[in-house]
C-alpha cells in the first residue's frame, strides 16, 4: 500500500501545529476561551450564533419552518461564527457551547437565558418548545430521534473523515480516502434503501430527522459537498435524489439555507438575519444585481 | 511528511475487498441482509439485541439502572450479537436496524412492535418511557441532550478516527494518528474542564447523558480502551478521572458492562441476560472459581 513506510508512534504524543491542513489553525488539543469577546443580544428571545455549514444549517432552517407555521415566538437573531476567524474561542461563545463549535442557541425567554448546543440537540430543544416537526409517540417518534441520532453519529465519518481526507487534507493518502469512501457510500446505501419506501424519513411526514440529514446528504446527492458526486458515483441514489430534490424546495429550507452564509455565490448570502424582511431585501439587492430569482 | 507518497485518487471511487485492516471484513459499501435470520425474543417485552461495546453498553446501563430503581418493565432479554461473524447483516437484525449496527431495541409492549436504533436513540426512548434520568425541562434538560448529543457527534472521533489508525489499522500512519489524537485530546479536556465545576454532565443529577458519554470516555480514562493512556497521557484529566470512577462504581453499570460481553475476563461475560439472576449466576461462577468479588 503506497502510504505504507512503517511509521512507528511515540510513546507519548505531542502537538505538532504546523501540521493539520486547511483549518490546521483552528484545530487544537486543548478547549476554552483564547480571548474575551461578549457575545452580541439582539431583540428576539432566541439568540442563535451559527455559520452556514450543514449543522449550521439544519438549524436555520428549523426556524424558517417553524416561523412559517406562523410560529412568532420563532422570530430570531442569528449571528455570524466566522470559524476561520477564531470566533468560536471569544469568551461568549464558549459560554454558549464549551466544545467551542457552531451552531449554539441562547433562549432568552424564560427567567434566564438557556443555553442549547450541538445541532440535533438544538432541534430537539425547539421541537418540543414549540410542539411541531417530532411526532408525540409510537413508531412515528422512534423512528425520528433514531434517524436524527443516526445523522449524528454518522456525517463525522462524512464531514470528518471523508471530507477531511479528500478534499481538506495537505496531502492525499489512499489508506484514509478508502476508508471513509466505503463508509459514506454504505450510508447513502441506507439512506437510498429507506427511501424507497418512505416519503420522508420518518415515514409520511417531514419532521427534525429530514431537517438534520437534508443538510449532509441532500448535499452529498446534489454535488454540493467536497466536489465528490462523480468519485461517490452520487447519482446511482434514486431515492435519495428524490428527497433530497423534494426537501430542497421547500421555501423555508431555501431560506435557512442562505443564513449565517458568507460563501458562495452573493446573492445566496445573508450574513446575518435579525427580521424576515432581511430576506426581503435579500431580493432586492438580487434584482438590482440583474440576477434570476 | 512520511505518509506523502503524492497519490492521486481515481476518477470515480471503487471497493477493494482487500483493504481495511481489522474489521475489514464487516466493513461494506452496501447496506442491507446478507443472509436470511429471524431474530430471537424472549419473554419480555423489550428485546435488546447487542453487544458490549461502548455504544452497547449505554443501553445495558440504563436498563439495569431502571431495574434498580424498581422499574418491572424494563426487564429484558439481551441477545447477543456477534459482529465479527456478521450477525448484524441477518435479515431480521436488518428489519429492526436498517444501518446494521449494535445496539438495536424492539419494544413488544404495545400493540404492535417498535423498534429503535442508534444508542443516543435508545436512551432518550427508555428515559421517556419510564420519566427517568432525563430532566423535563429548563436548563437542566438542555444540558443533558446537548451533552448527550455532543457524544453521539464526538466519539466517532474517538472510535472510527482514533481507535481505527491507533489501533486497528492494517498499518500505522502518522497523519491520520495526529489528527485524531489531538481531537480526542480536546475532547477529553471539555470534559475535563465541564466536570471541574459539575458532579455530572447536566450539574448534580445523573442522567442519560453520563451513561452515554461513561462508555467511552470514562474507558479513555480508565485506559481500557485502544491501549492509549499513555500515549494520549489520560491522567492528567483529575475531574474526568473523578467522574469515571464515580460513575464506574455504580452498581447497575458494574452489572450493565457485563452483558452481552463474550471478551475479556471469563468473570467478566454474561453472553445474553434474561433474567436478574442471571447475574448471580455469574457470582457463583466466580466464587466457585476462587475468583474475588
Amino acid at each position: 500500500m503506497s502510504d505504507n513506510n512503517e511509521y512507528v508512534p511515540p510513546k507519548i504524543w505531542t502537538w505538532d501545529k504546523e501540521s493539520g491542513g486547511k483549518f490546521a489553525n483552528i484545530n487544537r488539543p486543548i478547549s476554552g476561551a483564547m480571548h474575551d469577546k461578549e457575545l452580541q443580544v439582539g431583540k428576539h428571545p432566541l439568540q442563535l450564533y451559527s455559520l452556514a455549514t450543514p449543522n449550521g444549517v439544519k438549524v436555520t432552517i428549523m426556524l424558517e419552518e417553524l416561523l412559517a407555521l406562523g410560529h412568532g415566538g420563532a422570530e430570531y437573531d442569528a449571528w455570524l461564527i466566522n470559524i476561520g476567524e477564531g470566533d468560536q474561542f471569544g469568551s461568549g461563545f464558549v459560554g454558549a457551547n464549551p466544545n467551542s463549535k457552531i451552531p449554539a442557541l441562547m433562549d432568552h425567554s424564560g427567567s434566564k437565558p438557556v443555553r442549547v448546543f450541538e445541532s440535533g440537540s438544538i432541534l430537539m430543544y425547539l421541537a418540543e418548545k414549540f410542539g411541531e416537526f417530532l411526532p408525540q409517540g409510537g413508531t412515528a417518534r422512534a423512528e425520528t430521534l433514531s434517524w436524527l441520532f443516526w445523522q449524528m453519529g454518522s456525517a463525522p465519518y462524512l464531514g470528518g473523515g471523508f471530507g477531511h481526507f479528500y478534499a481538506y487534507a495537505p496531502f492525499k493518502m489512499e489508506y484514509p480516502i478508502d476508508r471513509f469512501a466505503m463508509e459514506v457510500k454504505r450510508q447513502l446505501h441506507v439512506l437510498d434503501t429507506h427511501l424507497a419506501g418512505n416519503s420522508y424519513m420518518a415515514g409520511d411526514t417531514y419532521t427534525i430527522a429530514d431537517m438534520a440529514i437534508w443538510p449532509w446528504y441532500g448535499g452529498m446527492a446534489k454535488g454540493v459537498l467536497y466536489d465528490a458526486a462523480e468519485f461517490l458515483q452520487v447519482d446511482e441514489y434514486k431515492n435519495l435524489q428524490r428527497w433530497a430534490d423534494q426537501v430542497g424546495q421547500r421555501p423555508a429550507v431555501q431560506r435557512g439555507r442562505m443564513v449565517n452564509r458568507p460563501f458562495g455565490e452573493l446573492s445566496s448570502q445573508l450574513h446575518e438575519r435579525h427580521d424576515a424582511s432581511d430576506f426581503d431585501t435579500k431580493t432586492q439587492d438580487k434584482l438590482q444585481a440583474g440576477e434570476e430569482e
